[in-house]
């Protein structure tokens, strides 16, 4: 095998935000960044796995036609592509390469296929890197560089593990490597680009920002300075803000409306739609009953305020009344209980899906991980929605993206007293969610214990919690799989933990 | 090869309806049934596949605790054997099987093993028999019998599909079949027994009734009358009803209750439902609004008197003004179009939610397959329940099925005045289905060739379709994507086509 050797290639990364289905508008797009590639100079770009289908783009019907349409449409981007090479992923037909005036292309028994440029042996190769494979080629792998093409679902704590990864790689087998991403939101998940280059030492020479689309192009072999590192937790902000903006904009809405309870996911939630759309484009509703507090109607004020957003107080008092009395009438008591309770949530529910019909706004639904994962919501009520932002984030996290905020802000933007009051449903007099559940800090742990680590109810209760607190916990979440069934889509988080790595 | 020989071994089929995920209870009763085959005289109980955990047994949590706890329970069932050979199917352990002391074990190429039981193989296999794989061994197979472990959901018109293959794998290979297929409604699907017996040359010689879960004892080589043959439709209306029960049963509720419009989707609902659970265990309830029609208003309470089901009427038209006047004062003028009609359909859902939680009915959703497909329905509406019987049911079938249902009465169940109206949501004054879809019969037909024969939209106008008619149901097909993923659980009846064979 030769010697590695310094490399003259100019790689653009196509770090691309496709939409799911549309294949038409996103090969546009990639022909954009082509031209922009080349007129800085690239040899080669390098576009995401999936490039032009998307992520969830394999629709429901027409499957075959998908298929057909994906190969003519690449002809296009061959068209497009005089003096420079193209390289994308399809999930049905691997990795797509536009070898160039310049290239030319050759079988190879891992990647995909061998793409020689400018006296470079570039493997190319669709989806993650076989630890195993690799490890059986080591040093004779016979390619300089691997052009890595991915489209990983972000996942809480997932990015470090994919950097040593790749620097593992390239130490193993001292080759560079490549890895584009895709960036954006897309068919239930978001992904957070952060395209790399690793030098044949597994150090990283450069790398795209996250949650940024856009080509950048880069010399291999040189250095450039890197993106500022982010933290856990605003990294998760970023995710949860592109997620809502790209499901509200390849979905055709232009406009969001929250109901805003004064609580903190609600809270959390309008930020979120306001930093992603702009506080022009969303309307804050508050529905207070006879049992909402004054503090609360006072705290959704004042956080539409904070935001900037469009804000409308509309009672529900009379509503409510009305079908209290019909069905007292037809009960012959009292309706009471759950029942009264879920049907507060509810009428607020037909309140925002009738502000949704008659303006086309899309109805943002609040509800957080932990309380899906027990049931703790109100099916056709507070869980009602066209998409779900902060369904996969603990309620802990929650409190920290809510801090987060404000320390961005510097300003109390979430009123302080939304953070420090107890949580409550409000659909009762004095209700506290701790009636129901235990504290929200026992209970991600408990969550995270037996659904994330997969561990049985006999372990986490030996680890040191109450069996009574675990029995129920688990009661709760099996009880309540009918309502998840049905809860709107959101975006993994956390849950995609397996997927990612 | 030795030729096959008359074989005197006297096998029980365990046409079993287990439930998914109660493991105990499931084995509780594969034990019964063990102790009625051994007093049958059978030397052989062959159990479906998936006998222990149930078709959608594998719950979100503690996965590796159910395989241990299928081991443990199989050695149970091992302990409830003596002087009789059990064979089950599990989906992580392959065929299990409890040879008796009269029986014993070996390994095969093609079988999960081969029981050797008084002096005849018997090779046990879980899952389809493959077409290939058989081929390839013709008479040369080694065994005399094949105990082949199912649990197929059902589709319609899948079961002569299933006979003739088997017919053909028989003969191929010169042996007999046993097929034990579970029966029952579980997760998601139905299943319709109907376990077969075929003789070497292709012939039935035994078969369980389809739809009935039990113990059918048969001697290999003799022939017994088969049960008497059903019509598709007549199958279908028997899964739906097995479905619906099971749902039920298995998910700890005794009663429903049924929106009643006086239209034919929530008649056939209502039908289904007391003869699935019995009439006296399900409510229907009318709720007019102003723009219901007194014809309407009188089918409903003539549907429920037939059935013999409870009746209430409980009126909307004070809540739904309540709800106008609050809208209207907030919107600045009339609430009107979509919004007005959905915000009806979605106080319905309230009012049977309201029921279902102080009382505790499941809410049984009436909506058919043509109208969720194209999603003419209202989310949180009419689409709001716990189970969906004939949620996979095209609408050109359920005329089919009330046709049935009065043939079957020998008199109008389901009143004729329901059968014969123009279908209409009745959101509106004068408001019919087909302002806004073609005929129904089209657009089933337009439905099938684009869903389930999956052609793409240029075949099927090819086919003599209008183009803007198979332009506007795909758009909406894609359009409503959205609602059907939060549509409540219902049963596959057309669209497991695929998975049943």
């Amino acid at each position: 095998m030769e010697d590695v050797i310094f490399m003259p290639l100019t790689v653009a990364i196509g770090q691309l935000n496709p939409a799911a289905g549309d294949l038409a508008g996103n090969v546009r797009k990639i022909c954009s960044f082509v031209a922009t590639a080349r007129e800085g100079g690239a040899d080669l770009i390098i576009f995401p796995d999936r490039a032009i289908t998307g992520y969830g783009g394999v629709d429901l019907v027409d499957r075959q036609g998908v298929v057909e349409e994906e190969l003519l449409l690449f002809e296009e981007v061959r068209g497009a592509s005089e003096g420079i090479s193209v390289i994308l992923g399809s999930e049905r037909m691997g990795s797509l390469v536009s070898e160039g005036s310049e290239g030319d292309v050759q079988a190879h028994d891992l990647f995909d296929c061998i793409l020689n440029l400018k006296g470079v042996r570039v493997g190319v190769l669709r989806g993650e890197l076989s630890v195993d494979e690799v490890s059986r080629y080591g040093q004779g792998l016979g390619v300089d560089l691997i052009a890595n093409l991915v489209a990983r679902p972000f996942s809480v704590g997932g990015r470090g593990r994919v950097m040593d990864r790749l620097a593992w790689v390239a130490m193993e087998c001292g080759v560079g490597v490549v890895q584009v991403n895709m960036v954006g939101g897309d068919g239930g998940f978001v992904f957070n680009g952060g395209s790399s280059v690793i030098d044949p030492g597994g150090v990283v020479e450069f790398a795209a920002p996250q949650f940024v689309e856009g080509v950048f192009i880069h010399t291999i072999g040189s250095k450039t300075e890197l993106p500022p590192s982010l933290s856990e937790i605003e990294v998760v902000y970023d995710a949860l803000l592109i997620a809502t903006r790209d499901y509200l904009q390849k979905n055709g809405f232009k406009r969001a409306v929250v109901g805003l309870s004064g609580g903190i996911d609600s809270s959390l939630t309008a930020t979120i739609c306001a930093d992603a759309i702009g506080p022009g484009n969303v309307t804050g509703v508050s529905m207070p009953s006879q049992i909402t507090s004054s503090e609360s109607r006072e705290d959704a004020l004042l956080l539409a305020e904070n935001l900037g957003i469009e804000f409308r107080e509309i009672p529900i008092t009379t509503i409510f009344n009305e079908y209290l009395r019909t069905l007292r009438e037809e009960f012959g008591r009292r309706v009471g209980g759950v029942a009264e309770e879920n049907l507060q949530s509810r009428i607020r529910a037909n309140i925002l899906m009738a502000i949704s019909n008659r303006f086309g706004h899309l109805v943002v639904a609040t509800g957080n991980r932990s309380e899906s994962l027990v049931g703790y919501c109100t099916l056709y009520g507070d869980m009602a929605g066209g998409f779900a932002p902060i369904s996969d984030v603990p309620k802990t996290m929650v409190y920290r993206l809510a801090e987060l905020v404000n320390e961005k802000a510097g300003f109390e933007r979430i009123p302080g007293r939304v953070i420090l009051k107890e949580p409550s449903a409000e659909l009762r007099v004095g209700q506290r969610d701790t009636e129901a559940l235990p504290p929200y800090h026992v209970l991600d742990e408990i969550l995270k214990a037996l659904i994330d680590e997969k561990k049985s109810v006999e372990e986490v209760i030996d680890s040191g919690y109450e069996s009574e607190i675990v029995l129920d916990v688990i009661r709760r979440v099996r009880e309540s799989e009918f309502k998840r069934r049905q809860a709107p889509p959101g975006v993994k988080i956390v849950s995609s933990i397996k997927e990612a790595l």
